[in-house]
């Protein structure tokens, strides 16, 4: 019996793993919920799932949760709130996929803890790879990876010894632009760019798909789970996203994980781990599948990817730097305030402007992050 | 340090073993080479490895070594020296690439030697899998397969618990005639069948790939390999042979093996399992690969794939009988007595007249051997 406590409970990620979670009964308590400010959505949860603890971050949204909801569930608000989740004594696992920085502190309270972490929350190992998996070794906690790409490395490598492996190869969808002429980038508008070609998932991450810095994301992220060099981390794009990933080992095997594209799948398996439970997801079907086809990924128009990588190597605050001001300027985008390719241009401006910290402190990632949103914020005129 | 006796050793299989054995000196050392007749390629590869034990099933080529060869090998011929090979005190490993049923008795021998099997000689798994995989399941030996399919099986399998698997998936590439019309198949000449498109093996193995027998051996051959039920063993046609098997998880996940054409790879895995060691073979280029496309087998064109379950389930001698008549089939097909259809005309003919034997004893399945290839002889007059 898993007893997790879910943290963005009324999100993409969040909605499915309680469906997962809904699914095998006799698997799961669901001990505590927590969400940003949906207080309707995660009031059906809390009658569904009947959690002790109910957190809203947003203050607001939680004085409304308060004012209607009529179970036992104890409320409460804010980061505190969040850190009450990750932290609860009934937990055993933390499923983290609160959206961006955000998720960080709450994260590395529940490591502390000394729970094990389901991570949808790239971001935390993107900015914070080291301390967070530097704390995960001195708490003995497992970091199991959410996304699709990782649950796939994560499948390939399972019985295989580490001195066999060569690369990762991370797939990518390449996105909804793919084959979109590059002076046709800036006209993009934002309903385009939600409209991705294989996953239904959360705004932010969309975006991050056509632009392909989440695939530079992924790659530290990759980095950090599995203790890999940049230069055993390949990217190649996969536009069918039937192939969620691979590792190629030193004799030259390949192994892959395959699926529909349907999150649900790399959710059970960061709970299953190392076993796998019987599921109804829709299944592959092989002789009703089309081509599935490989390109390299296209540096040119999509740099964000290359800039991914500039920043692992960088090290110390860069991989910070690169996901606050590619957070803030995605968000500039969503609200129509710059243009598509001006989201990797700030980006760009931000890891250029930035002046590296090494082996940063908690404190000093906070710094930052804070600098580059400003940063961003303070450009945004100059990119309109 | 594998100390290993090659039977089959001036094969094609032999061959590329003893390739992967020079590659790594400090792993491998040869104690017995045995082949059929090829008393030259034979005496070279003694100078090269210096085995203790040297045979030729073939008695006057045998002698025609004893001729020329002035090393300090002893030579046997015969049975009897395949069986010494299989036997000898120094091997810890058997690598049976014998062609056909003649691979039965020394790997039989092996085995209650203790050794274990790198198992090249499919034949030997379809007419006698429940002896042998009783045999070694007593002796507490290893079976690990040499094909292709089943080496990617067995990766997928790494590290996974058996109540995970939902089924297997073996991969076909269809052969030569995988788009060529039904009524042109029994002009089809042996120069074209001996061209397979990806991969270079021996003769008997090329033809039974063109009728998709090979597929049908390799259903019963993962059957008692992987302990399957044949409802849980499926194929679909990858004409690229990028992907060479697959296996599907209760939760809807599949893994795949995926890697270029080159026996030398689940050659080396069968030593190496479950590490792997390092090699130069040619690296799978995503970048360069065509499109990986998928189908269902066509039963209708190549009815020897369901021929091979229909046998596999009625289990007893069947197997034996479906091996053997295609054995005797493509013998005659290959020395020009019998078209290309007739292949799987008679191994349906042999099927249809042979009363099953439940539970067959060794001498059993040498007597519906014996039978199976006396009833083809006898019908050929009929097919011609």
């Amino acid at each position: 019996m898993k007893r997790i406590a879910v943290l963005g409970s009324t999100g993409s990620i969040g909605t499915q793993a309680l469906e997962v979670a809904a699914a095998h009964p006799d698997r799961f308590r669901v001990v505590a919920l927590a969400a940003h400010h949906n207080d309707r959505l995660l009031a059906e949860q809390l009658d569904r799932f009947r959690p002790a603890l109910a957190v809203l971050a947003d203050g607001e949204a939680a004085d409304r949760l308060r004012g209607h909801y009529r179970g036992p569930a104890k409320i409460m608000a804010g980061e505190e709130g969040l850190i009450a989740a990750a932290t609860l004594a009934e937990a055993d696992t933390v499923l983290t996929s609160l959206v961006g920085f955000a998720g960080l502190r709450p994260t590395l309270a529940a490591i502390e803890a000394g729970k094990n972490i389901a991570l949808a929350n790239k971001e935390t190992l993107v900015a914070a790879g080291e301390l967070v998996t530097a704390a995960a070794r001195r708490r003995g906690v497992a970091i199991l990876p959410v996304d699709s790409e990782h649950s796939a490395i994560l499948q390939c490598l399972q019985g295989e010894g580490r001195a066999g492996v060569r690369r990762l190869i991370l797939t990518a969808s390449g996105g909804p632009f793919r084959e979109r002429a590059k002076e046709t980038l800036p006209r993009v508008t934002v309903s385009e760019c939600l409209k991705h070609p294989n996953w239904s998932m959360g705004r932010k991450i969309t975006v991050d798909s056509a632009t392909l810095a989440n695939k530079g994301l992924e790659v530290i992220e990759a980095r950090w789970l599995f203790d890999m060099d940049y230069d055993a981390i390949d990217v190649v794009v996969h536009p069918q996203s039937i192939i969620h990933s691979m590792v190629e080992f030193v004799d030259g095997s390949v192994m892959a994980q395959l699926g529909r594209p349907d999150m649900r799948l790399p959710i059970q398996y960061a709970f299953s781990f190392p076993d796998r439970w019987p599921a109804d997801f829709a299944r592959l079907d092989f002789t009703a599948l089309s081509a599935l086809t490989f390109a390299p990924p296209d540096t040119d128009r999509f740099p964000a990817l290359a800039m991914g990588y500039e920043a692992g190597r960088r090290g110390g605050t860069a991989p910070c730097v690169f996901n606050a001001a590619n957070e803030a300027a995605v968000n500039a985008f969503l609200s129509g305030e710059i243009t598509f390719t001006a989201i990797t241009a700030s980006v760009r401006r931000a890891l250029d402007a930035h002046a590296d910290v090494a082996s940063p402190t908690l404190a000093d990632l906070c710094a930052a992050d804070e600098w580059a949103r400003a940063f961003v914020a303070r450009i945004i005129p100059e990119l309109k």
